[in-house]
Parts: structure tokens; C-alpha cells; sequence
């Protein structure tokens, strides 16, 4: 649990001789420029330098089909999305102690897509600030501090949400009123192998709200990021988040749906990763798809949530719901819903879990293809009976995968499930060239 | 000290009648959909529609000269910016964790620009952000805790920087472990009125050190914002810093230098605030003007100051230096170069500082003119004897002044501080422009 699952397949400087002699020059510039804060994904480190639809370019000219980055969601540089970023740039980028419609027009977009409960919004820059900000807001509402989490949850970098991030590794402490939980795993089951996911999940909720309380610690939140991308990809059964939330809401804590990385539409069934569980949030975060790559998030909210902060402890975020972020928001906004994103996330997402589960026929090493839409986790075991994670295995077929040129990850605590998350215009022969780069690097086991 | 300055003149939603039937109808639709946390500028606030150059444009059509927005540093939509932005969003957009040669042109150069020992540039989007990231970095290097700001600090709005931005008003309380201090107000004096303010502000940040010490708290950080705008603008005579630097530092803290407000170039005198006081600090934040209004911040340090945490914690900040905010940033900083801005403020500043001490021939209402370069301070008192701030002056000067089209705001503890940020590319006859128009309010007092 030390090491963020992204970081398994990280670039080992030591092993700079993978690289050519000018990606060697970029590894070491990156080095003394930007200290030993930084990550590089693959063993062999990719030198971007194109994007275009799914596909991304190094160098070389070389293509690579992007299954990874839900943050260009609607596809690298896509022409809507830029003509809007130029075009309000070059009328107006202001903040919003100025009246400008750009926001409110957004807004009553955005907004349109939730439950007409969560009928405000906040803007903000990064996710990281997002989550920050309803962290405040959830503890000025309910006089709490304490914050439930799952185990291996990820909500961002600034210091209080950074310590409510333990993927961070044990490294970045949580904080003391920091609960954690096992997450709601379809695959493995509860604590004691339980069967009902949606009890089991409640229950830990319980048991980390009894141990706050034992400690003096009044209940503020449960936040969980409602694919559970970091936890290993938890989305079935459909509705298993209900309980937990019941049981948060009856100890006075609000249920913050942190929708970074499974909002706007990657679920495919729904818009927004909440819904599939029937479940209203008190509060919602959404950020990096949101302005497909543009610097823009927000906090969605019951108007009754946000009232008393809002009245006194105000909030101005410089950049945040300035008129190109929303520009940019509303144009990827547009085309998601004008192509039809989401509905083709959930055909394409249907035949890649498709594409494994045929895989998972000739591959024992397939233990489960899971997830909604295009988000997926398919986990890799040595043997089916006793789920023996296949950690080095995972990493194997990232790295191959990525040496055939597609671009996936790696989550879950033990390192074991393939993370994939191709862009939303994914086409089914897109995805078809995925299971088959997959296939291959079974194959090659 | 309950009231974010710069709000002293905000909109009051009671007094809409000073709106037109469309500015209402903004009001309303921003209150219902963005809900009660965000204020507005001016008693009568401005719909502003585009921007070029110095000047902002309402819906008539009408001009309003900038001399508030140190965002659009170098210009409403400049040109070059714009172009950077809309060319680089056109060809790739993505993140740190592929090589890409944008973050590292842009780093080498950014450093360029600050003594040799602050060496490593880390990036995020915001100026909350950096700060944020300051202080966890610099925990982690001191082992320490506890934080040194001065009384009306605003450092922005995480949960952790909020707690050390006493500007934000006593609904937002201040953590356990900062200290606060009066700032080096040249004009009033030190706490007695002393006359030596860079030994007065020392001996200020020693009680503090003292204080937190026998509360158990280790010291971690002095942080200012190096002209210290919300204090009050504050920044003569050169050198006061260098006293309290070593006395924090001989506590174990750290010297953090937040040039979010006050670098790249606004001061005149120097690129960035601190070098006016001959210090070097351990860490450096930046944000607002970085991009020009894109949403980019960045945060440099010694290397060793960031080793451990860099190790340790790492940081992935999905959109922080991103290609396309690495290419606004270039772009800016090229602008700022090769137009020569930093001579350009420290020249016009220069003469609308005249112009305001002209002024206080005719005015005796003028007790101060201060600053440097085009962050001005032009502080407001009753009687010159007593320095009885002259709040509600202060007030109805900014709102006459934005009623003949010229923007600015007020600053400081009494709220009777004239806060004057000029754009960078500020003319000879925009800033007599200015100087005019403030003195027509003063005439109308």
C-alpha cells in the first residue's frame, strides 16, 4: 500500500538505457529542472509531441491508441473544444467578481444534468481544489471533521486532501480524523468474503463512524470517487452504494460523490457515476474531463449545503468559472451530448468487457473484467480458486501493451487490474485493436 | 478585520435599483445558480462583455480603463498569448507523466529569471495551489509545523491556506499553529510606532517564533506576500525583509517569498518582490500574471528544500504544467521581455506615483503614496496628525472612479488604502488618465 498503483510501471531512472540518447537528454533536463517530485509512466517513458482523436504522437511520428487519459475525454485537441478555448480568449478571460454570462450559461447546462436537488454550483481550477473546497463546505455544514475514505482512495493534492488520499502511500500520513475502508470489491467481497456488497460496504462505513466517535470525532463525510478508479474499479452491483450512504447520513455526515474521474458520461449507463446507485450526493466534484484538458472543476451542491458557508466564508478562486474555463467546459459539454458520448461509451465499453471476457476463455490469468461505459478494470490472478494477485504479470502486459502502441494503467492495492479508460469517441474498431494489443500481451505472458 | 477588504465596496443585492433590468436579472439568475459565496465588485457592478489591451468594454459598449487586474498582466487578450494558447490546444494537451519539451523550455527559462539557488521549478494551476504545495513541502523539510503570516495576510483558499489568510474575515478561522504579525507599515510605524521598520517586523515574526514555541508548535514557515497588497501595500524602505528572514530562519523556519501578487515583473524595480529586500528566499510561489489569465502557477525552491518531499510524497498535478499553460506562460514571459513591461511599471509607475503626490498638495485627504513599480498604494486619512483612516472616503472614491471608467479597488486593515494595479503595458497618457480621474473624485469628496 506505500506506492501509488499508477507508479508500478513507472520509469526507473536507473533504466535510462530504454531510452534513446535525446529521450535521455528530456529525462535528465526533467530532472534538474523539475526535482525528484516528478513520475514518468511505462518503463519506457513516452516523449509526447501530437495528439489527434485517440491517438497520441511521440517523436518519432509514432501512434499510439490512448486507452488511458479520461482527461481529453472528447479527444485529443478536438476541434470544438479549441476553436472555443481561441475564441473566448481572444474577447474576454476575466474572474467573477464581474457579471458575465459565459458562467450562467454553463451553469444552467451543467446543472441541467443532475438531479434537480443539486441545483448549485461552485467553480474551481483542479479536482484537487474541488474536493478541497467541499471539504470545507461539508465541515461548516456539519460542525464535523471527520472524513471516511476508502482504503486506497485517491481525491487529490492539496495538504487536506492529499492526507484523505491514502494511494499516496504511507509516506503522506492521513490525518487524524481521517477513517478509511474496504471498498465495495464485486470480485473478492467484504471483509469476510461477503457476498452483499452494499452490507458489507455499509458496514465498514459503520465501523469507521463508531471508531470516530470512540475518538471524539464528529462525522463531517463520505467521500468515495464513484467508479473506485484507485481501489481497483468497483462499479457492480448497481445500487451498492445506498446503504453506506444511508448509514453516513444517520450519523450527521454528508456523501460527497467525487465524480473526478467518472463524471460526464465515461459511465456510459449514466452521466454521472452516482446515479447508477440511485443515490442523490449532498455534494458532487467533477474536474478533469470537464474542459477536455483545460484547467476547470467545480462542486455541484444542495443549495442548502453550501448557504452557510457561502454566506460567511465567501470563496473566490481567481481563475476558477473564468469565461474561457467555461467556454471550454461547455463546448466538451456539446459535443458529448451532441455525438452522443455517452451512449457510444456504453456500446464500446460493452464490447471491450466483450473483447476480455473471450480473452478470459483462452487466459486463466483473467479473474474478472469489470467497470461501466469505458471505464474498466479487468484484474489479473495466478489462479482463479485463490485470487493470487498477478502483480508482475499486470505490469508486463502494461508495458508490452504500451511497446504495441496502446496506452493503459494499472490499479487496485495489489497492482493487479488493468486500468482502462479509452477516450469517449472510441470506435469499435478502436476497441477491437485494444483487446487484440491485450490478447498479444497475454499471449506473450 | 471581519471583512475581505477588497469587498468594502461590493455590490449590495439590496441596492439592485442601481441596476439595469439586464444587470438584475444577471444578479438573480448568478445568486440561483451559483448560490450565496460569490460578491461582486463596485456598488454597481459591471457586466463586462470583452476586453483589449488596458480596457474592459460593458454590454453599452462602454470603455473602463484597467488599473485593477493584475491577472491579463500584460493586456486583455494579448494577441501573442491568445495565439500561444489556440496553437499549442490545437497540437497537444496532456500531462508530466509523458516527456514533453514545453514544461522544460518554459522552466529553464522561468529560472532563468531568480538567483542561481532557486534552482527547480514545481507546477500547479493556481496560486492556492502553490502555496498549498509550499507548505507541504516545506513541513516536510523543517519537520515543523507552525506558520508565520502577517495580520491581513491573503495566502488563498484551500482548507490549509485559508487557515493562514486572515483577509478572509473571522468566519474563517485561523489554525492553531499560525501566528500572526503586524506588517512593516512604513507610514504608521511599527507596533510603537517605531521608526526602523525592517527591525520592527523582526522583532514581530521573534514574538511570534516565541509564542509558537511555548505553545509546543515548531516553527515551519514565514510566508508574505512580498509587497503585502492585502496588508495594505507595503514595500519601502528596500531591505526591511532581510532582518525577520534570519530570524525566522534561525528558528528553523523557512522564508517563503509569495510573489503570486507581486512577480513577474510589476514592482519595476526587479522581476520579483523579494529581490528589492536583498534575500533569497528557500521557496518561491507565483501564479496570477504567470499566464496571463490562463490558469497556471508554479512554485520554485532550492533543491534541497524540496529533496525530501520530491522523494517522499511525489506530486502529480493532472493539469499543472500542461503543454498548453506552459505555452501561455512562455508566451507572457516573452511578452514581458522583449516589451521591456518590468521598465515600463517601473517608469509609469514612477509618474502616477507624482501624479498622486501632486495630488496630495491639493488633497490633504492623501496621507501616503507608496509602492513600487505598478503596485501603488495611495492611503486615505481624515486628519494627516492622527492618520484617521478615511474608510467610507476610500470607498466613494473607488465607486466614483468606476463610474467615470476607471477601475481600481481598496485594500488594508482600515479598508482606506487605494489599491492600484495598472496593467503592465500602461501609457503616459493612461496613467494620467488615472491620476485625473482620481483626482476628480478626490475634488467630488
Amino acid at each position: 500500500m506505500s506506492k501509488d498503483p499508477a507508479m508500478l510501471n513507472a520509469f526507473n531512472p536507473d533504466a535510462s538505457h530504454a531510452l534513446s540518447d535525446h529521450g535521455r537528454a528530456l529525462v535528465e533536463k526533467r530532472t534538474r529542472l523539475l526535482g525528484p517530485a516528478y513520475r514518468l509512466f511505462y518503463e519506457e517513458p513516452l516523449h509526447i509531441v501530437r495528439g489527434e482523436g485517440v491517438w497520441l504522437y511521440d517523436e518519432a511520428g509514432r501512434a499510439y491508441l490512448d486507452a488511458y487519459n479520461n482527461v481529453a475525454s472528447v479527444g485529443h485537441c478536438r476541434p470544438e473544444v479549441v476553436a472555443a478555448i481561441a475564441h473566448q480568449a481572444g474577447v474576454l478571460n476575466t474572474h467573477t467578481r464581474y457579471l458575465n454570462e459565459g458562467i450562467l450559461n454553463y451553469a444552467e447546462r451543467l446543472l441541467a444534468t443532475f438531479p434537480r436537488e443539486l441545483s448549485q454550483v461552485m467553480f474551481a481550477c483542479t479536482g484537487s481544489e474541488a474536493n478541497d473546497l467541499a471539504l470545507r463546505v461539508a465541515r461548516r455544514h456539519t460542525g464535523g471533521t471527520g472524513i471516511i475514505v476508502t482504503e486506497l482512495a485517491y481525491h487529490g493534492v492539496t495538504a487536506t486532501v492529499a492526507e484523505m488520499s491514502p494511494s499516496l502511500g504511507s509516506a503522506v500520513p492521513l490525518g487524524s480524523h481521517v477513517r478509511t475502508v474496504l471498498p465495495p470489491d464485486g470480485y473478492r467481497g467484504g471483509r469476510n468474503g461477503e457476498a452483499d456488497i452494499g452490507a458489507a460496504f455499509a458496514r465498514e462505513v459503520q465501523r469507521a463512524i463508531d471508531d470516530m466517535l470512540r475518538h471524539g470525532v464528529k462525522p463531517a463525510a463520505l467521500i468515495v470517487d464513484t467508479v473506485f478508479s484507485s481501489d481497483g474499479v468497483f462499479t457492480d452491483p448497481p445500487g451498492f452504494l445506498r446503504e453506506a450512504v444511508e448509514t453516513a447520513r444517520r450519523a450527521g455526515a454528508l456523501f460527497i460523490a467525487d465524480e473526478v474521474q467518472a463524471g460526464f458520461g465515461r459511465t456510459g449507463s449514466k452521466m454521472w457515476g452516482f446515479e447508477r446507485h440511485g443515490v442523490i450526493p449532498d455534494i458532487v466534484t467533477m474536474g478533469k474531463p470537464m474542459g477536455n484538458g483545460h484547467p476547470v472543476s467545480a462542486m455541484v451542491a444542495k443549495p442548502d449545503v453550501i448557504e452557510q458557508f457561502g454566506r460567511e466564508a465567501r470563496y473566490f478562486n481567481t481563475f476558477g468559472g473564468n469565461p474561457v474555463s467555461c467556454a471550454a467546459a461547455m463546448a466538451t459539454l456539446d459535443v458529448i451530448q451532441r455525438d452522443g458520448l455517452q451512449q457510444n461509451a456504453a456500446k464500446i465499453g460493452t464490447q471491450i468487457r466483450d473483447g476480455f471476457r473471450a480473452l478470459a476463455e483462452r487466459h486463466n490469468i483473467v479473474g474478472d473484467v469489470r467497470g461501466d461505459g469505458l471505464f474498466i478494470g479487468v484484474e489479473l490472478v495466478r489462479d482463479r480458486a485463490t485470487k493470487e494477485p498477478a502483480t508482475q504479470e499486470t505490469a508486463y502486459v502494461v508495458n508490452e501493451m504500451r511497446r504495441n502502441g496502446v496506452l493503459i494503467s494499472s490499479t487496485g492495492i495489489r497492482g493487479n487490474t488493468l486500468k482502462i479508460r479509452p477516450l469517449l469517441p472510441f470506435t469499435a474498431e478502436n476497441a477491437n485493436l485494444l483487446v487484440d494489443a491485450a490478447g498479444e500481451a497475454l499471449r506473450t505472458l
